[in-house]
Formats: structure tokens, sequence, C-alpha cells
């Protein structure tokens, strides 16, 4: 299972800096300066595990404990910074690595809860707090409502990838083979959202009224 | 006294019905999907305790150790995301129980808070985060100015019922006497200031310049 | 070395009155009433330190362990609703202070860090999160992206500020003789990017594309 570990650990690297990318361009988009975009970058990568960490008690959070995310993040606004064009092209390879970073995170972030002692429900609603923590800071940052919550299936599939951990533990899974199903469950869920144009019911434009 | 525990318990789960309704019906005026509006509901609902929880050290904050609060939360968003035309013809009650919840919040956030040690005035203002944070997040969450900042006597009827309470606290009474006397005091105060109109006072139109 | 430390505390006091002031004035620019200015004042002086405390499992807060901070806050608030016309007129000597708030929050932030056991990296970016949470969280209760993301240099200052203090404490100067040359180091880049116009470099604008 040592790769098993191996790859989360790989996996979640990748996360930070795709989240971390994201929002460093939508700071370049804002017209930023360069430490505003740098800022925004980490803000994204890591306020997520951050808020998450702070509810459960582990403190300091893991992104201000080792020096690791915050440097990936630090290195990804740069990229972005300085290939800003080059990154309106590779719209796909990084909605892609963004649905991995969201099924890592909400996996992983599942699986810190439980081990914190929070009851399943509140550790899955804490994985999700984890994956989305960080778009929602970005877009509360750059004075705009989240997108998250406006559009698409987002956030459900960090709560499904939290459901299969949860399940997974329940029938005494290995943690590492529930974790990498949780992680296939939510990217995928939330890849086939993207491509079929998957979305959640809006109320505004209603005509009955119950 | 143990009615006036029940009571207490009791009116706290309308409070949080009633704040994730009104975090509910400004998702789906905002034009959020369902999952945005459930999140705000909750959010709404939730987030005023959960920061006084971090800051006084109640790890985990007591809406992540119990799933009742978010369980309530979530129905009051789904009635709110189907039935919101109902919801705009009850703009009164809506405001009455809301008028309720603050109160409830306030003097169980100010108790909470002494309870931790903190010193009386701080547990005022720990009182009255307790009551509003909801609000603030539910407008920063939808890129508003708080209306809460704006208008109207809100969180100075949350102040006023902390303050019953530590009076009451510091004569001695009953600690249930005391915080339904903060309860009646803020609610009252916050109805009055609706039907009456009272507000506080704003700098921006004036003419002298001290 | 007393009235080194007498110095800090005394310019700490300072720099939550500046921060205070500012916030203070933004509200009344944008039309809060009376406690919503109040509010946005103190969240201003205290959040980041706030922030900061919280990260670093410093629990309850400075800002919540003594009224002295909140008080000096509500002050200046009210002075800020008060003259706001004749704050217009003072916009330097504020801009002066503010500097110098902005290194005391900075140095001491990063102290504190370290005294609680973080890496010296982390320690000097929870120190600019003292430095500029508060600001930050003025702009986003105001509904606006922060300046400090947008313009000039304020919290690459900061992070001087830290270092000065990190490189100090690692050739084992004594901490207080550390912190005030931190400050000055801050404090002085801040009033000589602004009175320079220096500014960090913007994306936006860009004809090549790397």
């Amino acid at each position: 299972m040592d790769s098993a570990i191996v790859l989360v650990r790989a996996l979640d690297l990748v996360g930070t800096f795709v989240f971390a990318t994201s929002g460093a361009a939508m700071g370049v988009r804002r017209g930023l300066d360069l430490f505003g975009v740098l800022v925004l970058g980490c803000v994204t990568a890591t306020a997520g595990g951050v808020l998450r960490d702070v509810l459960i008690g582990a403190i300091p959070p893991a992104a201000l404990s080792s020096w690791l995310p915050l440097a990936i993040a630090l290195v990804a606004g740069l990229l972005a910074f300085r290939f800003d064009r080059v990154l309106e092209k590779l719209r796909q390879p990084v909605q892609f690595f963004d649905a991995v970073g969201l099924g890592v995170f909400a996996v992983a972030g599942t699986q810190k809860a439980l081990a914190f002692g929070l009851d399943w429900p509140m550790a899955i609603v804490l994985g999700m707090v984890g994956g989305i923590g960080g778009g929602i800071a970005r877009d509360v940052l750059t004075a705009r409502v989240p997108t998250l919550l406006r559009s698409e299936i987002y956030a459900v599939a960090a709560l499904a990838g939290g459901l299969v951990v949860v399940a997974g533990a329940s029938i005494e899974l290995e943690s590492t083979v529930g974790g990498l199903l949780g992680i296939v469950v939510c990217t995928s869920l939330r890849l086939l959202a993207l491509y079929r144009g998957w979305k959640l019911p809006v109320a505004t434009p209603r005509d009955d009224d119950g």
C-alpha cells in the first residue's frame, strides 16, 4: 500500500498546484499586481484546508506546518503571472487537474476529520469545506458571488467522494483503498458534470409558487 | 427551571431554522442553484456560532458536533427553495422569528463566552458575533455590503441582550432567568426598531464638519 | 531595554488606533450607519491579529483577552464618524501612522508566531497576515477587491519587516533590537513606496505571451 500513499501525496501536491493556478489566473484577469496574484494563488490553494483544520482543532494548520504547499503555490502563481496567455489555451488540462485536486482534497479532508473524532456526516461536510473553501475564498476576495454556489456540480462531487470514504470505513476497507475509490468517484463525477453540462436546478425563473 | 432550558433549546432550533431561511431566500433571489441555496442557508444559520466557538476555543464548534443544526438548516433551505413565493408573503412572521433568533443566539453566545472565562465586555461582543455573524457571512458570500452594517438597530439589540445576561450574572440571578430576560430585551428592542423604523445616524449627508 | 518594550507597546496601540481610523473612514464613505462604522473600525484594527492568533493556536486571541484594543478602536471609530471631514485633510499623517502600524503589527506577529514554534518562513507569513488581514477584511466587508492586492508595495514591506526579525533572531540579536529594526525597515519601505510611487508589476496589459 506504500505506493498508494505516495500516489495520494503526489496528487495532493498536484491539487495544491492546480488550485493555486486557478487563483492566480483569476488575479491576473482582475488586474491585481504581482503580489496580489501570488496571494490569491496561495489563498485559493490553502484556504479550504486551513479552515477545515481550524474547525477540527488541527493547529497549526497543515498548510502552515510545512513550507512545501506554500512554495508550490508560489511557483504556480509565478508561472500563471508570467504565462497567463498559455494558461488560456490550457483550459481543458487545468479543468482536469482541478477535478483531481477536488477529489484529493475532499477525500483527505474527510479522513482527517474522521481521525479527529468527528461524526461521519460532519466529516463529509469538512471534507467538502477543504475541497471548495479555496475557490470560495478566491471569489470573495475578488468581490464575486462564488461560482461554486451558482452553477454546475462541484461541491456535490466532493460530498460524494467523502461519502465513499465513510462507506469504505464502515465496511472496514483499507483506508488507502477507500480513499482512492473516493477520489475516483469525486473526480469522475466532476468531469462528467463538466463535459455533459450537468447542472443543478435554479429557483429563479419559476412560474408556479407551490 | 427545566422547562426554561427546554424553551431555550427550542428557541435555539427556531433561530437556526429562521436564519437558514433568510440565507436560502437570499440565495434564491441571487439566482444560485439548489446547492448554493442550501450552502448559503447553512452558512447563515451557523457561521456566527462557528466563528464565536473558534474564537473562544470551543473546538469542534457546536454546529459541527451535532448533526441537528445542519439538518434543520438543510430542511429550511429546501423549503425556501421550493416555496420561495410563499416566503415573500410571510415577511412579517419571518422578521418576527428572526428577531427571536437574534435574541437567543446573542444570549446563548454571551453565556458560553462567560463559561469559557472571557471578561464580560468581550463576552458581550462574542454574543453579538454569534448573533450577527451569519447574516454578515450571507451578505459577503453574495458580494453585498452587509445590511446589518448599513441600517436599523440589529446588532445593538444583540449587545443589549448580552448586557442583560452579564448584569443578571453580576447580581447572581439564576442563569436561565437572566437568559430569558436577555432574549426578551433583545427581541423586543429589535421588533420595536423594525416597526417604529428606528435607525442609527449615518454620517454621509452632513454639512457641518466639526 | 525596558524603554524599547514600552515603545513597542505604545506603537502597537498607535497601530490599532490608525487601522481603526482607516476602517471607520471607509465605513463613513460607504454610507454605513454609526454602528457599521464602529464595527468596521474594530474589525480593521483587530481582524489580522485575530486570524493570526487563531492560526497559531493563541486562543482566545489577544484582541479578545483585553478590552484595551477594542476600546481604542471604538474611540477611533467615534472620532472618524464625527470628524470625517477633518480626516480627509489629514491624509498624509494617517498614511504615515498606517505605515508605522503595519511595521509594528508585522514584527509583533512574526515574533509571536516564532514563539509559538512555527518555522521561520511561516512566521514571516503570519506576521504579514497580522499586518494586512485587517485591511483585507475591511475591503471584503465593503464588497471591494482588497486594495492591498491591487497596487503599491504594502504587504511586501510587511514581509521585509518579518524577514529582519528572523534574520536578527538567527544571529542572536536581542529581540527588542531586532523588532525595532524590523519596524524601521518595514515602515521606511512602505513610506518610500508611497512617496516615490513604487508599484509592483501588473499582468494585464502585456503583449508578449511568453
